[in-house]
């Protein structure tokens, strides 16, 4: 695609290196901004760049934060004697989503992967095993994708906390609210057979 | 969605506030800029918004330009007595990736259209009258979207110039090649049959 403009060129070349955003839709995208006052349009590279300079990882929990230590960690109302493990920010905001859990995180960034030079040095592994040795805490929720990676990142953590007397859990895996038995692949469909509770906690919040 | 931190949250609604970017992508967008080097982001934002404040509109044609005149009306080898009239900049950019024009642009920046408040004042085509009078412009190429609010303008710009000798053409509505005919509107279809053309000409480029 040819631009009559170095300018136009540059910023759709900026907006097409996001994943997911091609030439036409960059282009869509600019000239939208182009019709926009220029106030809003330096509102939007300011905060952008802003939130890339001043973003802070929280020293507690890895989470992405404003300050040292993140809201969560921060908030004395959360039960901090249990951890939820996760792989990304974006577990965070969806169990945070659910306000169903009153817990603290920990992210990993991401799982072990060796296909992918991915080691349990990699990760935020050993500060989760600090966490868990220094401060009293009673239980692990892994809720880490059901990938093989995700199943070799909880078997490791476990490992490594096998003399310790913390309580290692994981989300449950099972048919999805909504979901239809006959599209369910075979592995879930067994686990969640295997796994099947009494039919009083099958309902939503255990009541 | 609740986020951890402030930055994050107005980057995911500035991202969010852009044509066909919903709140989950606009946080995929965000955490994906977080990955990268402060400089690449950096970088980002300032060709956003240098673009926006540093673009000119061309004098001569209204499309948008680094300079003054932009590149088009400034090329010498350009015919300039052939004047393509486009609603908006994505038609100029569509045109030129043909690589099949050698004449200059006028772009409108929109359509006559009375249900929008938009009537030829708020259009550019005083100025395009003046450059028909001005300069010895022999043929206008309407290269308008076929709808009702193009063929008011097209009818409009033709009644304002009936007294010059400019010669007025549309550019050729029809099947679309790749197109099937039973698809195809009957309308469409219709006028394709009445301006039907000796099929020599029916080739691409005429030859």
């Amino acid at each position: 695609m040819n631009f009559p403009s170095k300018l136009i060129e540059n910023a759709v070349a900026e907006f097409a290196s996001l994943p997911g955003i091609g030439k036409k839709t960059a282009l869509r995208l600019v000239l939208h901004l182009l019709k926009q006052p220029k106030e809003e349009v330096e509102k939007f590279s300011f905060n952008i760049s802003r939130m890339r300079n001043e973003i802070k990882f929280c020293k507690e929990c890895h989470n992405i934060s404003d300050a040292d230590v993140c809201s969560i960690c921060n908030n004395p109302h959360r039960k901090h004697e249990q951890i939820c493990v996760v792989e990304n920010l974006r577990d965070v905001i969806a169990i945070e989503n659910t306000a169903q859990y009153s817990g603290v995180y920990h992210v990993l960034n991401g799982v072990i992967s060796p296909i992918d030079g991915i080691g349990p040095d990699e990760l935020n592994i050993q500060s989760l095993l600090n966490r868990v040795e220094k401060n009293e805490v009673k239980e692990l929720i892994m809720a880490l994708n059901p990938t093989m990676e995700g199943d070799t990142t909880i078997f490791y953590i476990s490992k490594q906390l096998q003399n310790s007397s913390v309580k290692i859990t994981s989300i449950a895996r099972g048919i999805a609210f909504g979901g239809e038995l006959e599209y369910v692949d075979e592995y879930t469909l067994a686990r969640s057979l295997a796994t099947r509770l009494p039919y009083e906690k099958y309902l939503v919040n255990g009541k």
